[in-house]
């Protein structure tokens, strides 16, 4: 069989350049494009354009995930697709290249077979990253289950997510062509996305074939002490919160480490109160993540973790952890993960098989429908971070192997 | 003698609750009153009024620091005051005591004995704190060197601190009465101010006799690594700059404690960038407040410091310290000490004599002119924070003794 004629017709790189000109700022570096934000929005806005102008059939639901269907002869389903948000100053290709790669693949299914048996749907998903909200895969677990997030979420704008919910679907809804309603889950979901980690480029493989997710957990921990004056208050007489968020967190540490070292244990927000330099800190508040693919790791890290925050020498500092993120482990489908396995013979693609120590909507979609998901390299293994890359003949060999994968289900 | 009888003309309290009640805002707690900000500009435009409305000749610097002067009939100036400006979610004494506390001494002397012989000067200086800007003592500094802080200097926002100057400055010289110059320095300056530490609630003394004030230090602590993705990088491979961070400040932390059980160490302000629960940690910033009456204590540690930024582990991670704050330790006025000393053995109030572990307007004062303290009790040496207080009783023997004080020079 014959790979695919990426020389014509390949729009891939015009849309991408589109969505991302969007969400770039001139005062911060990389991509930010954070859910129901105006750079979210200009980017669904583009998507729906893009797929109108295919002729394709557009759809928005009350979380703000954008559908764009190409109608089959029956009322089967095969669905691809990823996130539109992305993390705080994050990379091009988290995300967007799974919907613009599946995009292309539907682009170019349409070009070559015409109208397939079962509908190809386009899906870009409002939100993954949890980045504004204390909630992650909001948009994948409205479509699977039509649950909307707690209503008590604020940004750090204090602005609540329903209101900035309502408003961005609002607007999505006045543009023309675009329905509303709630589709149907489909037969299968395969997602596209970059690696993020090092191991594809270790390996020298161009696709990871993705057999699993690790389990997550967040928690938000509390630290309250006393504020008081940096100079008059003697050493000894302090309730430093800071400084006792530091000690935690360096058991933390400690503790993940002997536990597992395929344990990550990640510190990735804190924030001082009041946070002035002559002003003993008198209150900390810090995030915690973990993964894993052994549910037993993190919940033995779990247990460490409340014993931990009641072991504390000043009894004048009080501790508190709330979690908000649980996430269990995920097998992925067997029977697509083989299809691809002999997809990426046939084609003649290098791969390894791995489990993903990030969580993506297929994480979600794996508990309704039969999900599979392709990865290509990440150079460095750097993602959410502005330098964040994949060579463009490994993004063009991943909308091949997709290309081909739906082409075997859909026709 | 008699003790200054408060139970009428007592217009102190009117007065505090007057600007306090401007710098108070519903969201957060305590007083936050930064220089240039608009509950700034309320408090210096109140002093002005409360100046005027008692004859006093008012006068505001290019700094924006406000005189009120009761002239004398010589061309010798008894000055007194404090600081306007507050920490963030400070309390409602620190500074505002001793500009208030010296109002209302004025006023009693120019009650009870009319003109004085040299002219007695009310000064309200326009920042101490270092709050806003990355620079401390404008307003003293100002006065007794008619110099300006570096242009260069912006607040949280990126306003720069000349344009905020400039703004406020012109405001308060449009108000009727106010006069616009520089004035001459004073024979001598005395301070009224609360203790912000626990040592004269311990001693149980009303009056504590500065003798000398502590040197500080202040450094910005730039810690650089790699923004990566909290998932996908295995723990072996991160650049995390908070864990780095976190590192170094505990080895700072132990050397402080070392080197001097009296040296005081404080990181009060702390950034994480991005600052999102699932991405490393790519550059950390935090401050480090030093002090101690002894500068050979604080070189060692500098030196210290500057050695363990160097010993990293990890090579990937860059570190830069700056320093933005290097006041020596100074002795106050050994003649203007041993007269409030006289003072409050014939007023009867129980005192102690220290070493003040705050940088005060003093501080600078002292370099120029004959410079003396008095400091009043704080209630469980709680300060620079919303549940900072006094006991009444004591703020009124303060005036006392502070009246008594300058009458004693000004007649």
């Amino acid at each position: 069989m014959t790979h695919l004629d990426v020389s014509n017709q390949f729009q891939f790189w015009r849309w991408l350049n589109q969505i991302n000109a969007r969400s770039t700022q001139p005062d911060r570096p990389g991509q930010t494009r954070l859910v129901y934000s105006p750079s979210w929005f200009a980017a669904q806005q583009a998507l729906i354009d893009f797929g109108t102008a295919a002729d394709l059939v557009t759809c928005v639901d009350d979380i703000g995930n954008v559908y764009l269907d190409y109608p089959g002869t029956d009322n089967q389903v095969i669905a691809t697709g990823s996130h539109m948000d992305t993390v705080v100053n994050g990379g091009q290709f988290d995300g967007l290249y799974g919907i613009l790669g599946g995009l292309q693949a539907i682009m170019n299914l349409k070009q070559r077979f015409g109208r397939p048996r079962h509908t190809l749907r386009l899906i870009a998903f409002s939100e993954e990253e949890g980045s504004r909200f204390n909630a992650t895969f909001t948009g994948s677990k409205y479509y699977v289950r039509q649950e909307m997030p707690p209503t008590i979420l604020t940004d750090i704008n204090r602005i609540d997510f329903s209101t900035a919910r309502q408003q961005a679907v609002k607007q999505l809804l006045k543009l023309p062509e675009v329905q509303h309603f709630q589709p149907n889950l489909p037969t299968s979901f395969t997602e596209l996305h970059i690696e993020q980690g090092p191991r594809l480029m270790t390996q020298h493989a161009t696709i990871g074939l993705v057999c699993g997710i690790v389990g997550q957990r967040r928690y938000s921990v509390d630290v309250i002490g006393a504020t008081n004056h940096a100079g008059t208050t003697p050493m000894h007489l302090r309730h430093d919160a800071l400084q006792s968020a530091i000690t935690l967190i360096t058991k933390l540490r400690l503790a993940a480490k002997a536990l597992d070292s395929e344990l990550t244990f990640t510190v990735g927000q804190l924030s001082v109160s009041p946070n002035v330099a002559n002003v003993i800190p008198g209150r900390v508040t810090f995030s915690i993540d973990i993964r894993h693919d052994q549910s037993s790791i993190l919940t033995q890290f779990e247990q460490q973790l409340h014993t931990l925050i009641t072991e504390r020498p000043d009894k004048a500092i009080k501790c508190h952890v709330q979690q908000w993120v649980n996430d269990l482990p995920v097998k992925l489908d067997a029977r697509l993960l083989t299809m691809n396995r002999q997809i990426t013979q046939d084609l003649g693609y290098p791969t390894t098989t791995l489990v993903s120590g990030a969580g993506h909507d297929s994480y979600i979609l794996s508990q309704a429908v039969p999900t599979t998901m392709l990865f290509v390299p990440s150079v460095g293994g750097i993602s959410h971070a502005p330098n964040e890359q994949t060579n463009p003949a490994d993004l063009a060999a991943g909308i091949d192997v997709l290309t081909e994968s739906l082409r075997r289900q859909a026709y």
